[in-house]
């Protein structure tokens, strides 16, 4: 295998052989391939990009690289939702318990906050005690007796896409639709699903901030886990605001016992329950999905969800009675009340400088050894449209010292657009993405 | 400087702000950029191309990384050729020679060969003793005594192009008009010249085949010199079959001697009378080219250019005595004489599978670190539009031993085509291009 006449093939926008990209994973994992040749080639693959062949392929080995979850003929669904990233987005926390009450098996592999996105990994890690580094085989047998288990990708899954990540990440070879989807699917179909709901977000604080290209990325998704067997299904939701009020690792668990207590913001619930409907009913577990979200409001009256959480809580390694008691959580030494500027209509509130603002008080990384602080962060009441007037609050800064509180002022500042008129914000819930096609729900 | 950022700037087609390649060159050179983010950068630049501003401060960054030879207020012209690359090209080893006779100092810095294209220190190394390795006091002396060095890029010229070089060979980034351009002129600033010639290479065995990115880079180049205060021009030459008769090295050495002798074939004499025209004009040693072209011719007869090319090997470790004999050059110890296989035209006679014929003999590199040949290669007379009968000799092939005759009649059935119909050949100089523009010189 001659890599650099494959580099040139791609650049020119030619189509590798099959079994190329197969042979180029293998190779790479085994350090034949030097990083400098393949971030070459990845910059092609965002130039170029891939055709259905080649990414099933890369996907394929990608997943080959490493082990998956095994649950051989154990009847119970495993059901999965996964976001493409967004700010405030609390959703995981709130429908692993809720979709473990419905009778499904819930094996959430989680990643990191990466760039100004939070991750559930980082949220959970704030949880004192709480441990996100589960083996296979003991994330398996916790989905076997609780239904759910919240872990971190291990090494041993998919380890190509680890090195490929991070590679990604600083050669700026990150926004391309079928690299997101290879490293998204690669680890998902490893979690051993019978169905996948993938929450792709769109607007200014996605990654893709484009309709087109959260379109084109929920398609590919979908195509590459229908492939492999698991029943998938895509909702486009906004990220043109923060989802939610709490922004931040701790505050955002606070917020998410909130919800399952019954007193989530609207937009929280909005997203949570749509996401979660689609899941049972792509699970097989209801029919319908007035059904399915009428069932999983059930588990959050009844108290099932909050009750599922802390057993999970408890399981791996945290204190369950946190979940009666969210004061256990980290707090931040310093907060302060970020009011209005001046009187008008709250224009936005733009997602990027809320988690650029939560890095700078340091409750995220710049790079990937950095300490995070998981008691910092916002909680925003302040909604796009809103009329305020000046001094009004319209948010609360959490921070472990004064340079914190000013970083957080000033990243609100960025953040939250006061004018005359507010154009009207992204549907919540935009598009439905099947094998099918696409369904629009907006309007 | 935060590198991914720059990278995605380049990435979505922006221009990267003043002073920001000249700073990358100085944080490349200080090892401050890992390989791995320069490919990826230099991929989006293939992909983007650079702006003349970002040309012009990445070409001088380059020339600045290292030394360059200093003629202080000596009144003689500094005058050089430059070709892009080729098969059977041996003009260089013509002109220096020539163009000292004609009253100009040519501090020639020569490359190796690079693909399948053969490269004038290489040749010139088949000389027994020759060496091109020469300090920059030693070449600058040299060019002061005898009009001439023939010499290779010392370690402390642009030595951030020999690294870039390297990475863009094993990185598929190597045809990119702006950056042939910026490693070309970035050596070539470095001569201390008043004046250049370039030979931009077209047709299928040019690194650029097409005629409009061969124009483009002659153009860009151009640009580049004349920035710099060099009087730059170029011709755009037939690179659709080899140059002259012999290719590979010690032979070339050979029809090289025999051109100075006035026995050298029609085509490379035609080149090389073409750009030596414009190296005097553009010198200001003629006040025009058929003035020039007759001194040049002059050189030859006289047997004053091969007096001086004796005295160069000379000067650099060789026996003079060989431009009287060239049987002291090294004699592959086996030959073969290649006939047509069939009766009819001569359609083509492909440079590439000639070049990459020579390097299957032992006479080229397939690494850096690969020991060549210097006595293999292919004495072609067949040319494109001759009638052939079915056995007439086409060539001879001299190879070190049985299976090298048999890789070099494999390499000339792909490179010989004999048909019906053969197009007509590209005009041998079919464009000069300076300042002013594009002038077509062909028919």
């Amino acid at each position: 295998m001659v890599i650099p006449s494959l580099i040139e093939c791609k650049r020119d926008g030619g189509e590798l052989p099959a079994g190329t990209w197969a042979a180029i994973v293998r190779a790479y994992a085994a350090d034949e391939i030097p990083d400098y040749q393949m971030s070459a080639l990845l910059m092609a693959v965002v130039w170029r990009g891939l055709s259905t062949a080649e990414l099933t392929e890369l996907t394929a080995a990608m997943l080959a690289s490493g082990d998956r979850l095994r649950f051989d003929d154990w009847a119970v669904p495993r059901v999965d939702k996964h976001s493409t990233g967004g700010v405030g987005d609390k959703t995981s926390l709130l429908l692993a318990p809720m979709l473990a009450c419905c009778g499904a098996a819930v094996p959430m592999m989680s990643g990191r906050g990466l760039g100004h996105t939070g991750g559930t990994l980082d949220k959970l890690e704030s949880i004192p005690g709480f441990s996100t580094q589960l083996s296979l085989p003991a994330a398996t047998a916790q989905v076997r007796t609780l239904g759910c288990a919240l872990f971190g990708q291990t090494p041993d899954i998919a380890p190509v896409d680890r090195r490929l990540y991070a590679l990604r990440d600083v050669t700026g070879t990150v926004p391309s639709v079928p690299l997101i989807a290879a490293s998204i699917m690669s680890k998902k179909l490893a979690e051993g699903l019978n169905a996948l709901v993938l929450d792709v977000k769109v607007g200014s604080g996605a990654f893709l901030p484009e309709e087109a290209h959260a379109l084109e990325l929920a398609r590919t998704m979908i195509d590459l886990g229908e492939a492999s067997g698991v029943r998938s299904e895509a909702l486009v939701t906004a990220m043109d605001r923060p989802l939610g009020h709490a922004c931040g690792n701790a505050l955002e668990v606070e917020e998410s016992i909130l919800a399952l207590r019954g007193e989530g913001p609207a937009d929280l619930m909005e997203v949570t329950l749509a996401l979660g409907a689609e899941a049972l009913v792509a699970a097989g577990l209801e029919r319908d999905r007035a059904a399915a979200r009428a069932r999983l409001q059930g588990t959050i009256t009844s108290g099932a969800a909050l009750r599922k959480l802390a057993e999970i809580i408890g399981a791996q390694g945290g204190n369950p009675a946190l979940t009666d008691d969210p004061a256990l959580l980290p707090q931040a030494p310093h907060s302060a009340v970020y009011t209005a500027r001046a009187a008008g209509r709250v224009v936005a509130v733009h997602p990027r400088p809320v988690g650029h603002g939560i890095i700078a008080m340091g409750g995220g990384r710049v790079r990937v050894e950095d300490q995070v602080d998981p008691s910092v962060g916002f909680v925003i009441t302040a909604r796009p449209g809103d009329e305020v007037a000046a001094g009004q609050p319209l948010a609360t800064i959490y921070a472990r010292d004064t340079a914190g509180l000013d970083a957080g002022a000033e990243a609100l500042d960025r953040a939250i657009a006061i004018g005359a008129d507010a154009p009207a914000p992204r549907p919540l819930v935009s598009h439905r993405v099947t094998v099918h096609g696409v369904e629009s729900l907006a309007g």
